[in-house]
């Protein structure tokens, strides 16, 4: 799959600045708000930038790893909670509601037959991964499958006028191709990259870093990032990647989730270093190493709730901030319109 | 002024961690989401708690330490924002919007004649507080005065229905008698208390902490929250002090903002330890010592964005993720509903 992204231009660099400037507040006491603000003007070339139809991509798949007992939680769970979404249930329905968002429920590989009027988008590749302690997860070709299916689901979502999109997902045991992937990317090793997950005791923990490492011995040094991709991710995972990297073709705006779609965006980086451009970081997640992850790719989370869900909740929660900051550049009244002795001289600039 | 706060009810707690426990998520998996709708259900005790009418009380004020050149700001600036404020612009009308928010705005000691149609709410105990560096910022009377104002103005909102209240201030100088009610009732030293405000650069940070450290030695030692409040607050501060007490006591939720309401609830944390049980930490400001403030008081505040602009801002900014938070208790499927696999003896429980 090839993707086209453009790095963001800097032709608005100045007057987005002095726009942000100008609002009635001390210089820059907007913080993170104010570098929300920026980085969507820089997305759109726009000092009037547009949030509209904000969709969240929630994709599910099952995992062959799961057979080393690295998840407490029973893999049928994963179709349970599709449907669950799908009937507009569970956490990452109610959050995107309550932000105003639209959810997309997609399988990408769950094992397990949804009906046709499930609500479910279709985009099986396999029922579940392979075992990748034995063998690689999916072959070089369901992996490139699954990322044309994301960057597919995007494309739509923009043909019908979406410009930000956040990803969630569902799959139990996916803690663990996404521990290998952030171990493997990042160069960390992989006690630093292993957490509970869904709520594994410390043996747990133990156990699936022994599995983990195995895995890694077993399939020697790989180092082009769609092979990495291919011989420990997963299909949701897979999909994400390609959602993710066509979205920013798009330019679309991209709000990243927890631990999991984290470890989809490192691998897209890896592919595309220019996906961050139009990435903002939702949260910080509790789960295993995913704040050294974010650091890795200098973001900068929103919230930090000790979120450890997934499913693209943390995207959703954090969703009213960024429309907050979109709302501070395009509707909050400057000094002149407020008729404010202007301060700005004062004060000292943090927008650099 | 007398104020009857009681201590929260703990006949619903372990009905609430059931419900919350029993919600279609690994358990504790909502962090922070959980516990505050834990902390809501215990203050409505009702395991389905509505927050209803919520409202910004925006209270204005000047201040005498002025004078002593404590911030780069003309204090012009504090009525033309009151205006702002009240014609529906600035900071923070614009967030409590977003937010679903209706804002009071109550001038409780500006130096400025509003006319009476300006949509200002008149509180005006006098034009601006003394210089607290040669006399008593306000007399005991007049603070006491201040506070029934806001209990006033609180009781009113109760009376329309409203049952969560966040508080706002706005006064160029009034992070000077904020860092000195911290350094008091925190006992901290003054250095610790003092930040660059609405823009200081250093030397004005070391004038203003000299000049607030000579105030608290012309003064002598005093103890009572009362006496420190009327010799070193302001009136918006001692206004926002009595609406807080008030409010906690009609068992209204009360979401507390930046440096200068967090010195507010400082000072009515000392007067009545139980208002602390009805308060939310919006957020965590980037103003001078706020998070030392926040940990004085085991808040854990919701956002951390870098703000410093006050007004409220930070509570109405947080308050969606409140409101998500309700939404979980109230709306979020259960296992049984929804037919998933309870996986609930897999995890830890989180809320203790």
């Amino acid at each position: 799959m090839k993707f086209t992204i453009q790095p963001l231009s800097n032709a608005l660099n100045d007057a987005l600045k002095y726009k942000i400037d100008q609002k009635t507040k001390p210089l820059g006491s907007l913080g993170q708000l104010e570098r929300i603000a920026y980085q969507i003007g820089r997305i759109q070339n726009n000092l009037t930038p547009r949030l509209e139809n904000p969709a969240v991509v929630v994709v599910g798949a099952d995992h062959g790893i799961c057979a080393e007992g690295v998840s407490p939680c029973p893999t049928e769970v994963t179709w349970q909670q599709m449907y669950n979404f799908a009937a507009d249930g569970g956490g990452i329905s109610l959050f995107a509601k309550h932000a105003g968002m639209k959810t997309v429920v997609v399988d990408a590989g769950v094992d397990h037959d949804f009906p046709a009027d499930s609500g479910i988008v279709d985009c099986k590749v396999r029922k579940g991964t392979r075992n990748f302690l034995k063998e690689p997860a999916m072959t070089l070709a369901e992996c490139e499958k699954a990322m044309a299916n994301g960057a597919e689901i995007v494309t739509q979502l923009h043909e019908n006028g979406t410009n930000v999109v956040a990803f969630g997902e569902m799959g139990i045991g996916n803690t663990s191709p996404a521990s290998v992937l952030m171990s493997l990317i990042c160069g960390m090793p992989m006690e630093t990259c292993v957490g509970p997950g869904s709520g594994l005791d410390d043996e747990g923990v133990r156990n699936k870093c022994r599995v983990l490492s195995e895995a890694v011995a077993n399939h020697g040094k790989l180092e082009n990032p769609l092979e990495i991709l291919a011989t420990y991710g997963g299909l949701e995972i897979a999909t994400i990647v390609g959602g993710m990297l066509k979205a920013a073709e798009l330019k679309m705006l991209i709000l990243n989730d927890g631990f999991i779609i984290t470890s989809a965006l490192l691998v897209a980086q890896a592919m595309h270093k220019e996906v961050l451009d139009y990435t903002i970081f939702s949260h910080k997640s509790k789960e295993g190493g995913h704040t050294l992850m974010v650091e890795y790719m200098n973001g900068e989370p929103v919230l930090d709730l000790d979120l450890r869900l997934g499913e693209g909740t943390g995207a959703a929660l954090a969703y009213p901030v960024v429309t907050a900051a979109v709302e501070m550049l395009n509707n909050m009244t400057s000094f002149e319109e407020a008729s404010i002795t202007d301060t700005t001289d004062n004060g000292i600039r943090v927008i650099e």
